[in-house]
């Protein structure tokens, strides 16, 4: 393999530690902004994702008026207050947690499933599960592409995704499934907010990992 | 921001060029292995990936019964043949593409979403879009430590996922989302294979990308 398409151990450990290091944020260093050479070049790397038969499933409605801005933070506070209900017994717990960045964060930029396409190849059996894998796909490039450019993303999922589809007016058939809030933070978690806020733990990798068949031991 | 977490240029371009150069790959070095600390340092790195509400919604087995790998090549074989079908006029053409490498890479990963096990946090409005892209999150870091240790990576989703999980024995609930086929490589593609094929092009960011509200000229 020639230089131009091998990394060595010092560009692989690079890569491993913007993996380690990337945080999914929620607090952002209000009144910033994000330069547009930045934002094309992230939005680039985000675009370079795989998909399944290169259906490219993923739009980007890059949020600039403030009125809407204010208008999709309700939203999201109105899924928030359903979904501590939903929570019951820790329904306080996870009110006094702050889950998104949505007022502070220098760039909002919502993100949409599209209608379908009709792609066959790679997903006759599994047509919308392969679309929505390959937008996580892509999304997780932008997360990687952001912070290697010392910038925190924050992926937020609450809210009820027909109502963010008629304010932001998605054809039908489309999807929003995140508001993605990127920009300069103060610093980034040493590790998942949830973690450090004691809601919830993660499992290391070798509960997950299996041989041959299924054998996980809780069944989950 | 201290040193520890901070990314320089050259390092933040290490990162866009792993990313721009990852490749679905469908062609492997027969006869190789992988050996178990990069394999380790591999799913380690897919593991810190971002999901929601800390669910971790990622189960791998890792294929080594050669009978088993003999079976589920069977079963991608049995999708590649309903795919040729349901693709109409261009079954012949699609036949003569390899979507797969099944056979030939040095490890074959089974990757399956779990039994929802009931995390609210974050997907109360989207539960399996939400599991799912986090799915995507993670092979995508996997792609990625694959593409810095200089392996390829092909995500197979040619397959009937409640015969694959049958073979697989995952319980009621569960479902397989890939084939993760993974190994050294001769060479890398220089642009998405399907490109190369003349199957398919990408769209350009711009054509995806919108302000405030959807108004992609074509409506996809």
């Amino acid at each position: 393999m020639d230089a131009q398409h091998h990394f060595d151990e010092a560009q692989r450990d690079d890569i491993y530690r913007v993996i380690a290091l990337r945080r999914d944020t929620r607090h952002f260093k209000p009144g910033q902004l994000v330069s547009e050479e930045q934002l094309q070049r992230m939005l680039q790397a985000m675009h370079q994702a795989p998909s399944v038969g290169l259906m490219q499933p993923w739009r980007l409605l890059r949020i600039r008026d403030a009125a809407l801005r204010v208008q999709i933070t309700s939203l999201v506070e109105a899924e928030r207050q359903a979904t501590a209900k939903a929570l019951g017994g820790r329904s306080d717990e996870f009110l006094r947690l702050k889950v998104e960045g949505l007022r502070e964060c220098a760039e909002l930029l919502a993100l949409v499933l599209p209608p379908d396409d009709g792609t066959i190849f790679g997903r006759r059996s599994m047509p919308r599960e392969m679309a929505i894998a390959s937008l996580g796909c892509a999304v997780q490039n932008l997360w990687l592409a952001a912070r290697a450019e010392n910038l925190g993303l924050g992926w937020v999922s609450m809210f009820e995704p027909q109502a963010l589809g008629a304010l932001l007016r998605v054809p039908e058939g489309a999807q929003p499934l995140g508001l993605l809030c990127l920009g300069p933070v103060d610093s980034f978690y040493d590790a998942p907010m949830l973690e450090l806020e004691h809601w919830r733990q993660r499992r290391p990798l070798d509960e997950l990992l299996m041989t041959d068949s299924w054998s996980e031991q809780d069944g989950n």
